[in-house]
């Protein structure tokens, strides 16, 4: 029999705390690092992350916690980012440990404001790991789900599907199925996207616009999201797997999506910046929204609703008027 | 100019009341048939129809308001059928008016429980009214905000697209818009298999499962639907357009749709009869699944979600068993 691949979890969200917690489903030792001394001191005495997802119970004794990055890297064959991507390039900066013969996976969902580029490309380009070592973790999948263990199915991506099978194995449990998947620019892509799509969705919401308006919004996003990604990786796939269009579902129609949240507040009528200091959790879409129009501009598809969005967010424009001319396009 | 065409609206309900409502943004004179009386008179005084969209404010003088469908039916040049598959029947056999010569559209959303069809296949079939005579009025639309006049989307399918493009000129206002399609059996069946699929979301809510699985199933259920209607009646068509996904997901993601609420029911442990009685209304899906399940006898693909809700259904299995099989097969 193999030995066990050794886990480290980057992170101490929401997500972060959720994939320890399916690992821990499996696997014996995992080193979870995370930044906040007082959440890792709570962590060992009261078997908590006093911050997220803190119903969640974990044996400390399977888990090596630590707020050395290095110390997490260190003996790890798998690497987890589960950060929020406006942190990764501040996190990578602390590493002495070298990631180049580790399997580095994604779990962002997110474009790393520093390079515009998703998180696996920017691995892949700036830390020289090569594809078959770079993965990536996706939904539909909200974490308050996984503290409740309610049935969810997650994709696992990597260029080497052996990992992606290891990966998979380790996550599945009686309450996590898992599915792989060779795609790992296009799934990263569509959990990129879906973000957007969310925070068109809170705008819309916040706006007035309704349940029959939301589900064609839906319907013109899944569309959009295929050409998009499409144009910046061309290959088969099944743009109404779960990964795509699950993925895209769980988060326009979730009231607690932070994208949509986000919108939401943008739609009644707050600044993008009155919205931003009203939300302590950083909304990924906002990002994500400079950077996917930024690559459009290269790959010209035809994105109604990231413009749209992308002329609230970073042009000033009026989401009234925005939308108003977002609903023209859309059939 | 043309001499507007004359519309007949046979149906009581929400639905049908939707559309009067719709058209008299644009037409002069409406024919509108209903059953009770007292509906009637209640409109013919108050404006308002007593029991469906109450609060919607009709002109009485844009109205023929009649108890006699053939009344209605007589002068018309495009009759519209909005009242539940189950009545169809016996609303048909009133008729000595001939059909043969009026343009028919189905607003219907159901299997004719009488003869397992369609409803525009079950009007070329029992009464011989060619396809480009034939049309079918969906969503995603809620009648609900048809009355609050969100800004909803509709699509006219008709054998002759002269005659969808009438239809849809005529819905047409400020917070409608259209769009036209030739596929009047693939837009149809979706609409009687969402119904289905969202009985299917009701059952998995009601048994506890979370919106992460929701969000699997529908991904799941899109793709059923497209394997479904293609055996049925093979075209190019983007299953992901707002007649098919988006009508899917404005009834599986609706906590007011009838069929989610009949499903959640019994997912919660309500026998199929007594889920029944609780409800008033009478749940489209219900019937649909099982036309649409011996109609899969025959056309053979594979819909793991449309059997399990007909097991539930028709074959007394336990709701709870049966899900924990499907969620094996979804991916």
């Amino acid at each position: 029999m193999n030995t066990q691949p050794k886990f480290a979890v980057i992170g101490g969200g929401s997500w972060a705390t959720a994939i320890v917690k399916m690992l821990c489903e499996n696997v014996d030792q995992i080193a979870w690092y995370m930044r906040s001394v007082y959440a890792l001191e709570h962590l060992k005495l009261h078997k908590h992350n006093p911050n997220y997802l803190s119903s969640v119970a974990f044996n400390i004794n399977q888990l090596q916690l630590t707020n050395d990055i290095n110390q997490a890297i260190k003996d790890a064959d798998y690497v987890i980012f589960a950060i929020p991507s406006a942190f990764l390039s501040t996190e990578l900066e602390k590493m002495t440990e070298d990631l180049k013969d580790k399997v580095v996976f994604s779990a962002i969902k997110g474009i790393v404001p520093e390079s515009s580029l998703i998180v696996g490309e920017h691995f892949h380009t700036k830390y020289s790991i090569p594809y078959e070592n770079i993965g990536v973790i996706t939904g539909p999948c909200h974490a308050e789900e996984v503290a409740l263990e309610r049935l969810s199915y997650l994709t696992i991506a990597c260029g080497d599907m052996e990992k992606a099978k290891i990966v998979a194995t380790n996550l599945s449990s009686y309450y996590i199925k898992t599915k792989t998947s060779d795609d790992i620019v296009g799934t990263e892509y569509a959990a990129v996207l879906k973000n957007i799509y969310s925070i068109a969705a809170g705008i819309a919401h916040g706006l007035g616009y309704g349940d029959n308006f939301q589900a064609v919004l839906m319907s013109n996003a899944i569309r959009e999201m295929k050409r998009f990604i499409k144009q910046v990786h061309r290959m088969k796939r099944n743009i109404n797997n779960s990964a795509y269009l699950g993925d895209l579902l769980v988060t326009g129609y979730s009231v607690f999506s932070r994208n949509r949240m986000f919108g939401n507040m943008i739609g009644k009528g707050y600044t993008v910046k009155s919205a931003q200091m009203e939300m302590s959790m950083v909304a990924e879409g906002y990002y994500a929204t400079k950077s996917a129009w930024a690559l459009n501009e290269e790959y010209q598809a035809k994105t109604p609703i990231l413009d749209a969005v992308y002329q609230v967010l970073y042009e000033g424009k009026e989401a009234k008027k925005v939308f108003k001319k977002l609903t023209e396009k859309l059939d």
